[in-house]
């Protein structure tokens, strides 16, 4: 069976010794209830639930088929029901969430980390609750209070789940061509009339309780995205005194078979003018969804972090125990009848991408949640203003680049196994098929690539990433002389070079940016892993335990063997658009 | 329901313009029962069959949980046996096999194209006849007359199938360390015991008989792979005249639940002091077993091209089809909701690696093809030397660059799909499950690439490759200038630059090899790529038609933007193998 263990001490390095959380929390009144000692204690305790609760029913609950659809009802895997009412008793739903409607108040740069142990042991599990969070994040930003006091409380408790209803069958990634209709009633709710797909979470049995966020238009909307409005839709109505009522006229119609995440129910979601309630004004409803789509965003990121640490774990145990052949150098274990595989440079090689990816991956995000804590609860206007560019920057990066590189590393760990990587049995196979959506859903990588070289970049000709930029230089100015140091310094200037030449390029080429956007994101994703291994770097320097001195030798490592991607990524974007977009569109499927 | 077309017009073109077959065939009267007409007419029936008869099968057998276990028996997915029958009829199981044992004795340039067909449109049902076409040349090249004349006509009919039987659960890669026994009887047969496991084809339904080939040890065999023997084991014994017998004491004890290939029967086979018969000499087993090997190798290759040529196809026709967003450069389709996502160049730029590698993935299978059947059927001792070493050198590559090259073309061709790739109806997501396999069986890529940095490069001191390059160049002088070819001769001063580095390291430091292995063999893989590339642009750049013109584009696109790939390899290769091999063992598995 596949194992786990938290990686309690890499996170309390992270959070203490790169970022000194507990400076940070002690220097804002907000952060008074939290400290290194609470924060360590809750990651032991969810180190423990992942662990012993959640990790077998993620095996089982695929081996089962996962979720199952029943005449318009949805089962989930067996033990998820139980899992999940541990888990909403332990007040895990709402541990970042405000206290006012019952959540923890726990800060962004220690929630990720929580999260990513969840990713780690099941994936379809942790999307329950994801959603739920992310519907009470939107309800928080933009709902009116009496729709805050109805219906955050009930989400945090886990009475209630929540979801996001955007996709429809001919709209996915262009949200302007959505059909679905808000027909307006005479007490001030509406009619929601359309069908919805893909939708996590969209009917289940944890819960007595779905709300549904819905993206419609109301009647003479503007056409395209500026039509848009967000509806609360409750599975069952509420009556006067607050409880449930009669059921609304929304119901799942199917659930998709998936490649993985089979424990999650992904549904398709019939509304037949179901009963809705609008979320802030008319027409400005993309706008709340994206409250939750940038919080969703992130989240991915930390799924991609969770399966490549399982898949580094299971990986790095299997070389361990797995003997076959002899080391180049000569015979390391004679009393054995071969060697360990780790004996062998290119089973290290992989490992090393991994376990390189892996810290330099949960830094990143620990970071971005410090800037997102920022934005929260800073009092200070500029730290606020630069610390929101830099999680607009930095949102693409943590959902697309976090993902590509733990599909890889995910890849390379199940070759770590040989054959027994591709069957079912050691868990690997599962960990990839689950992680695989984590590229394609919340806007698919190449449209986060897209948003980050567009929006991100060329709109401000640049501005956010050069301020990214001069961050990582003051901090470059504090290290000692090393080869990361060089490599971090030299980064910065090849990447604020190809900015610059991005910007001018999409000046005069229309379709430039898309072209080259994918690399470029890249491109950006191995300056901010380097900035990471600069960080740890130079934390870790000040240690002299084994632990922390072995992290040099991986920032090195990661210098010397993943950074040479770079150049790669540079190369092809100067290589331009024109070869790309030159061919008609009939050539792709000529008949050859 | 996914769709497929056989490429036959870039097969004609890899065949008859690129490789000149038809000169090829004409020059040697071995193959007077081969031109192009022949060649065509033998691919357009098999487009049919691929088409027709077993790509819905695909589809429907994984749905179905492909094969399926019920106490001992193995029963293959429904309409495979149908299937069978009419491939087996059609005379494809011996379309490359002698003539004298009922083969068609075509050409293996031309039934690489064959198997690419099948390899597209059912992974899983090419894997019952390629296991018994590889075993059938294990029996040619080693066996007796007698074995001969016993086993090759019923192997070539499909009235009995083949399996290889190497494998057993603590020796996958590392052979010396099996533990079956073969035991000497006194009529000359031998009794074999042990457990082998990973056994494509072990039992099934289709056919009337099973013959393994099983590697075993001899009493008082030498330690290690020196000593083992090779082995027929029949499912039924044979009677004085040749009927089947009686069972003989070997029995599948499970299936493998797998990530895919669910279609293909991946057995645990017991053998319980089983009657076996020696092939070829004591001791000499392993070197038997690589002539099937080597064969199976290119074969994972051509699974590689057959799997990314499914994926383009529906890539490239859901990308034709799917409205969504609106050209960066302005409205294409206004009569349309949208354009079509073929107008954003991140779409084009996966659908354009794809297609790059498979036509140079398809050129390099019928190139390495064609040196097989120089070593086969040449009467120049030079010429069979010379196509010795090349093939030698090349199906590493072939094995595992095409397959590494081709997961990611089938992950681009996924992501083209946004959510619907990640739904099974597609049959994307079954694509990539399928083809996984590929880069793990027959030897991981790791091990291909240590074959190739070993054996095929430092043993030599790197004369494989120099002869190979030197090839290239005589090839590269009869180029027009253009930038394929400048682009080419810089990858040949580059790897050869490249291998003499590797060869200096290597004769100092035994553990450099292993550690830089993968990145060159990519690195040979990219220089056998922008060669494949630069015959094709030479052939294509003869004729006006745009389906030629297009190529040249295409050729400029692997150099512009796949290329740039090498550059990062040597860099890895350069920074070496000590940041990979100085953390000790431990450390891979500590807590963090």
């Amino acid at each position: 069976m596949p194992i786990y263990n938290a990686p309690l001490k890499d996170m309390d390095f992270i959070l203490n010794d790169v970022f000194k959380a507990d400076e940070f929390w002690q220097a804002n009144e907000n952060f008074a209830h939290i400290d290194m000692a609470t924060a360590n204690a809750i990651l032991e305790e969810m180190a423990k639930f992942s662990k012993n609760v959640i990790l077998d029913l993620n095996r089982s609950a695929d081996e089962a088929g996962g979720a199952q659809f029943n005449q318009g009802e949805v089962s989930t895997p067996e033990g998820f029901k139980e899992a999940f009412q541990q888990f909403a008793d332990g007040g895990w739903i709402g541990l970042g969430a405000e206290e006012q409607w019952g959540g923890q108040g726990m800060p962004k740069m220690l929630t990720v980390l929580a999260d990513e142990m969840i990713w780690s042991t099941n994936p379809s599990f942790m999307l329950y609750p994801l959603l739920t969070v992310g519907a009470g994040m939107a309800i928080n930003d933009r709902a009116s209070e009496l729709q805050k006091q109805t219906f955050l409380p009930k989400l945090y408790t886990g009475e209630w789940s929540g979801t996001m209803c955007l996709t429809e069958p001919h709209s996915g990634t262009d949200l302007g061509l959505i059909k679905t209709k808000a027909e307006p009633n005479a007490d001030g709710s509406y009619n929601i009339t359309g069908t919805k797909i893909f939708i996590t979470s969209g009917e289940h049995d944890l819960c007595e309780n779905i709300i549904h966020l819905v993206l419609a238009k109301t009647p003479n909307a503007p056409a395209g995205s500026r039509g848009i409005s967000l509806f609360i839709v409750p599975k069952f109505l509420l009556n006067e005194a607050g409880q449930l009522g009669e059921r609304n006229a929304v119901s799942a119609g199917s659930i998709e078979h998936k490649m993985g995440i089979k424990g999650s129910a992904t549904c398709v979601m019939n509304f037949d003018g179901a009963q809705g309630y609008m979320v802030g004004n008319e027409n400005e409803g993309l706008a709340g969804m994206f409250v939750m789509m940038n919080y969703e965003r992130l989240s991915m990121g930390i799924q991609g972090i969770g399966a490549a640490e399982f898949a580094y774990q299971n990986a790095a145990q299997y070389a361990t125990d797995r003997l076959q052949g002899r080391a180049a150098t000569g015979v390391q274990s004679p009393e054995k009848p071969a060697d360990s595989i780790l004996v062998h440079g290119d089973v290290r090689r992989m490992l090393l991408n991994i376990k390189s990816n892996n810290e330099a991956s949960r830094a990143f995000a620990v970071y971005v949640g410090q800037q997102l804590d920022i934005t929260k609860f800073s009092t200070d206007a500029e730290a606020v203003r630069k610390a929101n560019d830099r999680v607009a920057l930095l949102t693409p990066i943590a959902k697309a680049y976090l993902t590509d590189k733990a599909l890889d590393s995910a890849l390379e760990a199940q070759m770590c196994f040989g054959g027994h990587g591709y069957i079912r049995e050691w868990g690997m196979e599962q960990c990839i098929r689950d992680l695989r959506i984590a590229q394609i859903y919340e806007g698919t990588n190449a449209v986060q690539a897209i948003d980050l070289i567009g929006r991100k970049t060329t709109k401000c000709q640049g501005a956010f990433i050069a301020e990214y930029i001069a961050e990582i230089r003051e901090f470059v100015a504090t290290m000692d002389e090393c080869s990361v140091k060089t490599a971090t310094a030299s980064v910065c200037d090849q990447v604020e070079a190809l900015t610059q030449f991005i910007v001018e390029q999409a000046q005069t080429q229309a379709d430039f940016s898309n072209a080259v956007a994918v690399d470029y994101l890249h491109s950006v994703g191995l300056l901010s892993f380097t900035y990471m291994f600069a960080r740890i770097r130079q934390a870790a320097s000040l240690k002299a335990e084994s632990f922390y001195q072995n992290k040099l030798v991986l920032a090195d490592y990661y210098i010397a063997k993943v950074l040479p991607d770079l150049a790669a990524r540079i190369a092809r974007i100067h290589a331009g658009s024109t070869l790309i977009m030159q061919l008609p569109e009939e050539y792709f499927t000529a008949q050859a």
